[in-house]
């Protein structure tokens, strides 16, 4: 499998390209509007078509490619069951697998950074978690707008990521700090929001983070509503 | 095996760290001074044993850790057999291979960015390629420093680095541009400073790169060549 992580240094976002192989099919995870040159520069040189592109969420800080890519491509646009954006041509429920050319994605619903954030697992020999901004390396998201939930947010990563095993990959949505990615048993052990804390304490550490908004949210959220083209398709 | 790749921000710089399992011993590649409590946070959460911290060459952007690495883990230092830096512990020779709790690194002479640089195969499933600056992701190093040869650049690359196979992942010493990691086959293909190229276009190309010297030039590559520690050691 191709596997390829890439950074949008503008909104700190990570995307991530998965392929089954040359000449195989692929699907995009949070894509980033700004990069669509060097998306379909990757796209052309891999060799690979692309079938879905998802998110994760909807991005309050980057406008999402999900509509450019789709224009482009001819990819099917994907999200969780409860986006509220109705630009989206396939909406995963909770434990739906989707199964592209050998590469197996299972939708794991993860509220709690908002309240439609889905995470995504992948399997094989190295299974691995995209955790959009419900976990981070280290962190987590924050959960006070879009229908955010601390207590969500806890309930997400305790029983449904930590039991994803400690050696599953967790690549984030984000880093701010160079990290590219971590395991289960880390997050479980070392994040400091989380490891040796009750559920009552993390509440209390997300309701004073005292962070101000994205400064993009405003922009971002109706944008990627249309997955990113508020203005119509291309 | 653990792999982690880590971004310096503030230089570009990718450093990699590499460990046999947790609880096993472990190697660092081109770490970044300013990233040590980064470093030090991941080697105490992993349980890892640091025995060798490498550079790839001396580098002119960014001050290295090794020395401070030494200071703290015990590990060895270690470089290329060409590099000046007299504070180093080891010297690998071209080809000499390092066998460390399950991990194969082969040292490979790639001249061309320096006099004095090597990449650093990485043996097992997915073989891997450390090329510092020699080689980037659709890019090369520049080579008109540190006794830099266009030629010589050409010849590392197209004979010591592309004959590793095209499945090889490419992990370059840069990007920035958010790509983390390549393959042997798209640089061969795809690289526009080499795909298609006589090795005379290649020196003309990098003959006209026309680029300003690093910022931090003066200051590093004095302190590089004291393992970081031109003050002595900590």
């Amino acid at each position: 499998m191709i596997f390829r992580q890439l950074f949008d240094s503008t909104s700190g976002t990570y995307s991530y390209l998965l392929a089954s192989r040359r000449g195989g099919e692929a699907l995009f995870v949070d894509p980033v509007r700004e990069q669509m040159p060097a998306y379909l520069q990757l796209l052309t040189e891999l060799d690979v078509r692309l079938v879905h592109a998802l998110d994760t969420h909807t991005h309050a800080d980057h406008v999402t490619a999900l509509g450019a890519l789709r224009d482009v491509t001819q990819c099917r646009t994907v999200m969780g069951e409860f986006s509220r954006a109705d630009c989206v041509d396939h909406y995963l429920s909770d434990d739906e697998t989707l199964d592209v050319d050998g590469i197996r994605l299972r939708a794991i619903y993860t509220p709690g950074h908002t309240n439609e954030s889905f995470s995504y697992w992948i399997g094989g020999p190295q299974p691995a978690v995209l955790t959009g901004d419900v976990l981070l390396i280290r962190g987590t998201g924050r959960t006070d707008f879009q229908g955010g939930d601390a207590g969500a947010s806890w309930d997400s990563i305790t029983q449904r990521l930590f039991p994803l095993g400690d050696e599953t990959l967790v690549y984030p949505g984000h880093d701010y700090k160079g990290w590219t990615c971590s395991t289960i048993e880390e997050e479980r052990r070392f994040n400091p929001r989380l490891a040796g804390r009750t559920r009552a304490e993390y509440i209390d550490i997300m309701a004073n983070l005292n962070l101000p908004d994205p400064k993009m949210m405003d922009v971002a959220v109706p944008a990627n509503l249309a997955c990113g083209q508020p203005e119509g398709r291309d």
